[in-house]
């Protein structure tokens, strides 16, 4: 079978590590391009990846007849002109989630897709490539839990002293559709993809004054109520002191299952002074590093059979919708209906 | 010290617990007279305790003038008449929670109290007399997670497929008065009595349709807003598969407790064919098993020194009113402000 | 029926603990008497328990016709004559663990149990009525983990940096009979009382080198074979950072069993800059606490009732023969026949 | 640079893993050869690796003058002669452990490197490898427990009810050799290379009976003292119920390391009827997965830039040589002096 050509486009911390499983790690797959409007980032890739072709220029990767597909890890304003572009010019398309912070954005990457369908697009919504996960949707589909009817899952980052993603707060989309999109589609992902009829949500700032002014917050939790009574309850943080901590629970009417409840970064356990501990994972990248890695993959050996991931534009475009009504319960201190 | 002369009022499966509690097991009380209107419990009682007075009427015993309080574990419908009548009487009074499910009751007994402010009376939030809640609750005080701005709490029994509980659905006051009460005046305690401004609440069915006739629900979630954006996050249940599974989580601007994250029931771990596993609390009863004597010398210590519980009449009316907003704003769909 | 009374002997720490549970919380029992040559010791009783006789002398309580049962806290080396005198004096004995350190001292005691057979006696190895190990001991006698087949026990206990057991470290009968003698009787009960055949010894002094001097260590191994291949691995220590930490698991041809794997000191975890972790218990109060009261409960209903607690003299003997075979296979380095 | 090219000798299971390692995971290598006398196994080359020469013959792939290093996966009996013949042939070696079951022939690959110092050899005690036991080495060298002077360490296989390993009793160089082998390593690791001094063990058979005609056990603990009086307890298991069970536990002065206390298998729990639990690593492959990959990263890093990974021959021959004493300690229930 011929290697799938893949090229990336942004080199930042994920982009590096996308571009590291892509070359090294993912079977059926060859990393011929590298594309990163910054000199820097082109010199990394130089140095640290076997011999891509290098662009400054996004269009001059598209235009390369020796890529087949793009892996976008990109600004998130990017993401929907840049799929729509790759599509256009005939290249399957990874990209970083999440697809858009704006509705009519996904609906046109929809209608792109829709024109150019023997071609593949995934939105990287990491958690459902990372084993953990994987092992509990298929325990659900198992029946382990009987029919699972709520999901309370969070995203809860390390705080940063220096609140470097204050800065971002006005591009971010803000805590709910930075953070709790991967929550958003967990819930619908486990419960069996039900429809979202209504969305509540509050939310606090803790720490990071300097986010009130563009209306957003540190820690938020929202409420999402689908289809046949089912629920769930999100929660985000951007201050927690032990780590990153991303938890959920799915709970049937037979039992439940916990994902993550402690952060433990192996398996070591420590007993001093303090008691019995064991150290947290300090970022998503530590937490979902074999994740990222499955998730590539995943999306290469799908490139290669043709068969689906089962994650699809429409899930992406729901979790940006939910997202955005987070968001505005948020602002408006109503519930919204969807 | 003279011991504190007690008299119990109901004898049913928890009334029984405190009363071997009061007759054995807490320094400072004597259990003088027990009073129950059913045969069968004051043959109970005959059996059981050491020579009691038995009433088959709660006026008899407040007549007996060597009882110098009364401990009321009778159905939540009596609690307020009794426990004016018993101020009345000159009596100390021990409650079991909830207060009241009715604001205007919880009024009177406030004035009752005004009027005999020289007697004591606690409604028995018992959680706040467990070691390990304690145990959070003083190293909140010390500054060991900086400011406490969230709480996270659930109530959520083992599922009774006989659904008895549906039976007193129309009393019980529902889900959220009769379970998610504790855990609203944990939050209130844990987080440093701030005044709730606004609840929202949402909920299904899992598994006891005989709830919807009368409006209940056997899984519901809330957010309780309180002012300086403090927040709290409730769920209760019924229909747990692996047992009685109270947890709570207070998080913090330097980090966060949980309490009771993994319901076990003692510290014997299992390997087997399963995995590795324990057993869980099979009911309030196992968990709470200390609590409920802590309670009891606290509240009798309290009687005998003069010095407060901590907990007061207000708390246990916050709670009734707050757990009434969590109804009408499942009811209603909509937000209510406090 | 008629309350056992008691009379307690010794009224240091343990003591106290004992005092407390016999005056206020074993159903049954009253604290009629209790004895110490110490004058403080005395005080302390006249201010905390329920008017009991005092004694200075142990020959004025023995004298005493209205004691049913003696309760002996002492120091090691008054155990046998104590219990020897007692019961030629007609009075039950509960009495603290060890036995004693010498053999002969222990059959004197047996033989003279044999000439008050009516009378009771039991050494107080206290792990057997934590609940945590009866939980073990009942799934095990269920069949839960298959033949069980061997035992890995450890007693550590936090460091204390003053070295103030090292004062008695001549006295104690060395860290195998003072710490391991719980483990020994713990895995004799767990694997159905097998006979010892041989015994293999080692250790280190890891902080303390005043032990040096009279021949003891502050962490000690040892492996005891029983008949039929059954076997136990202990662990003592003395020198643990992070609290007391007993630990025991039992492994059987289906499964395994663990009991008390982390001394968590309650149901709390905190999540800090240190990761994720519990308090420790402190010491051995603190993690028997309950089973000290549950002992004397035991003893106490078996006094009324006549059944027997399983735990005999033969059992107390037999930890000690095995201790003592411990030690002697550390001090010459070679295995032990029994 | 280069990338180091790779001969892979025996496509067993284990061999697979390694090749596929290899092939596709290893930055800086090139899997170009596969050797196998099994038809089957050179068929499965053929299928899933990058068109690697193949050879039936040993002699052919040293022959081959465009491999660097040859990969054993090698029946234990092989390895010795076999190392021994690729130094002559000027290849580094990667041999599985252990390097031998007789020490003359340790001493002979000892020999022969020395014959032969340019090349580098390394025996895959994949442990020093894996993340966990990575992060407790370090954070002993950095003091976090004081000094180290203890080691509890096991390796416990999920039984097979088929017995499939006493097939291989006679070979595998039983119990000690097999599993304790990773032990004695580990233990010489972490506690800084101590010289032992004597060693003692024990053991019975729970299960196999088959295995007694070869005087082998299937479950065995041994001592093991070094000098300053260091200490390691071992335990090995073919019989346990629950899964691959491998942990390990490094006492010190100033506090104490776990590794893998609960063999989880990843980061789910079950909550149902059973209680709380986790599923367990099944076999050694799902418990060391990426330590297999981090170890070959580790080997062609260092043979590649040179670097030593820290493992020596002497390391190889000094477990190997603790293992003998250990078996010949349980056949004559005597304690070896080393």
């Amino acid at each position: 079978m011929n290697p799938v050509r893949v090229g990336i486009v942004g080199l930042g911390r994920l982009g590096r590590r996308h571009a590291e499983n892509l070359a090294w790690r993912t079977p059926g797959a060859r990393l011929v391009a590298a594309c990163s409007p910054v000199d820097e980032e082109r010199e990394w890739a130089r140095a640290h990846l076997p011999e891509p072709a290098l662009h400054a220029n996004y269009g001059a990767l598209l235009a390369d007849p020796s890529v087949d597909a793009v892996w976008l890890v990109t600004p998130t304003s990017l993401h929907a002109p840049q799929i729509v572009a790759a599509l256009d010019a005939g290249k399957h398309v990874f990209c970083e989630k999440p697809l858009s912070l704006d509705l009519a954005e996904c609906d046109r990457v929809i209608e792109a897709h829709a024109r150019h369908a023997q071609l593949q697009v995934m939105i990287g919504f990491v958690r459902r490539f990372d084993a953990s996960y994987r092992d509990a949707f298929e325990r659900i589909r198992n029946g382990a839990i009987g029919r699972p009817f709520m999901v309370r899952s969070q995203t809860c980052d390390k705080n940063d002293p220096d609140g470097f993603f204050v800065r971002f707060a006005r591009t971010s989309g803000g805590l709910f559709l930075d953070c709790s999109v991967h929550d958003i589609d967990l819930a619908r992902w486990l419960l069996g993809n039900p429809r979202a009829t209504r969305v509540f949500a509050s939310g606090t700032i803790a720490l990071h004054e300097g986010l009130r002014e563009c209306g957003d917050i540190d820690n938020g939790v929202g409420v999402i109520e689908f289809e046949d009574g089912r629920l769930a309850v999100l929660y985000a943080s951007r201050t927690m002191a032990h780590g990153h901590d991303t938890q959920t629970e799915i709970i049937g009417t037979a039992g439940a299952l916990a994902v993550g409840r402690n952060p433990r970064v192996n398996r070591v356990e420590i007993a001093d002074e303090h008691g019995m501990r064991n150290a947290c994972t300090p970022t998503f990248f530590e937490r979902f590093e074999d994740a990222f890695l499955s998730e590539a993959q995943a999306f290469v050996a799908s490139l290669a059979h043709g068969t689906p991931t089962g994650l699809t534009l429409d899930d992406a475009r729901e979790a940006t919708r939910i997202g955005i009504a987070m968001r505005e319960a948020y602002a408006s201190g109503q519930p919204v209906k969807l």
